[in-house]
């Protein structure tokens, strides 16, 4: 069995952008079974910093195997079923270009853009980056339905989730970055893990709230 | 033959960290076969973008196979050989939680950090983050020689190769991750693959100053 580690609480701001949900949508994509347990949000020791190095979430355990960073876990994952990573030698190459695409040439963009707009939101100096980006993966987007492989892949569980962010997709108009984030969160595993992962935190809600 | 493109030149900064090396230091420390083409820096066409999307290097080139983002082809050249990424499952799978790290943990904050301090050298809105992930990163590094699975995998090639920049380097006083670094950096491997990106560049020099 597989499980998925997560906070056990946060804020509403985050919630539904948590990253266990691209865990969450690649294991529904792949009908693997699986479970979810929590660890403490607010309080992190040091048995959190020994599973996720940095005091995040999410990691996985699987069958004794453990492993943090969300895109590892996908790698993970991908081994596991074909469904999530081809088997062909080129069309797993593309595979593994677009994951690390995703994590190290746009959301090394997108977050820290979005991070010093939150100091700085009239004078960027991000700004021309991430337009850059932006502009560079809307032509490929605007050519294809996924990323990788002329199928649904990881790739595009972790593109679409680096890009559905309210503050990315407001950036600006990139219409075949907005479609092809519309096509995948319509997929029926991506509504079942952003359903579960909002019930995950609102019944730690129920739980708080709850007289002792 | 595995070959490697890289630029055909470029200023003298970034000569010996284009990302190239960390395509060519995998390649020496596997023992594995390659040849080094390049292609303009200067003009970057639609053949060029057809290979990397986002118009930069490296990429790879492998019998057949074209796989873009330095990440990628380090997991993609991991496959080909044991020395560069354990296959016991546990193994695996820290070496692919490491890969993720240096791209999406750490290399995430260190690149937008030096570059928002460009522009903001006095109040880098960066500055705690950058300082947060160090200091998370050396608590591992004291512990361990490498990285992964106890030994030397692509996840040290891609870390040390973004924590050797001058920039980072200077931060702070982490001295586990000086000394990680110079580890790294002291290994055959890397001492020729850094001499050949030197040479490669000198030698585009020479053939500009060449008369026609």
């Amino acid at each position: 069995m597989t499980i998925v580690w997560t906070y056990d609480w946060v804020p509403e701001g985050p919630r539904g952008y948590v990253r266990d949900i691209r865990l969450r949508w690649a294991l529904e994509e792949a009908s693997l079974p699986y479970t979810v347990r929590s660890v403490p949000f607010e309080e992190r020791g040091p048995e959190h910093v020994a599973r996720q190095p940095f005091a995040q979430a999410p990691f996985l355990e699987d069958g004794g195997i453990t492993v943090s960073e969300s895109g590892a876990c996908l790698l993970h994952l991908g081994k596991k079923s074909e469904v999530l990573m081809p088997r062909d030698p080129q069309g797993e190459a593309d595979t593994l270009q677009w994951v690390i695409a995703a994590l190290n040439s746009i959301e090394m963009v997108t977050v820290p853009w979005w991070l010093v707009g939150m100091s700085r939101p009239d004078e960027n100096p991000l700004e021309g980056w991430m337009r850059q980006r932006l502009e560079q993966l809307e032509a490929v987007i605007a050519e294809r339905e996924w990323l990788a492989a002329s199928r649904f892949t990881i790739a595009d569980i972790l593109m679409a989730d680096v890009l559905r962010v309210p503050k990315v997709r407001g950036f600006a108009d990139f219409p075949a970055i907005h479609d092809y984030v519309d096509r995948a969160c319509a997929r029926p595993a991506f509504r079942k893990a952003h359903a579960d992962q909002i019930a995950h935190f609102a019944a730690s809600d129920r739980q708080r709230e709850e007289p002792q």
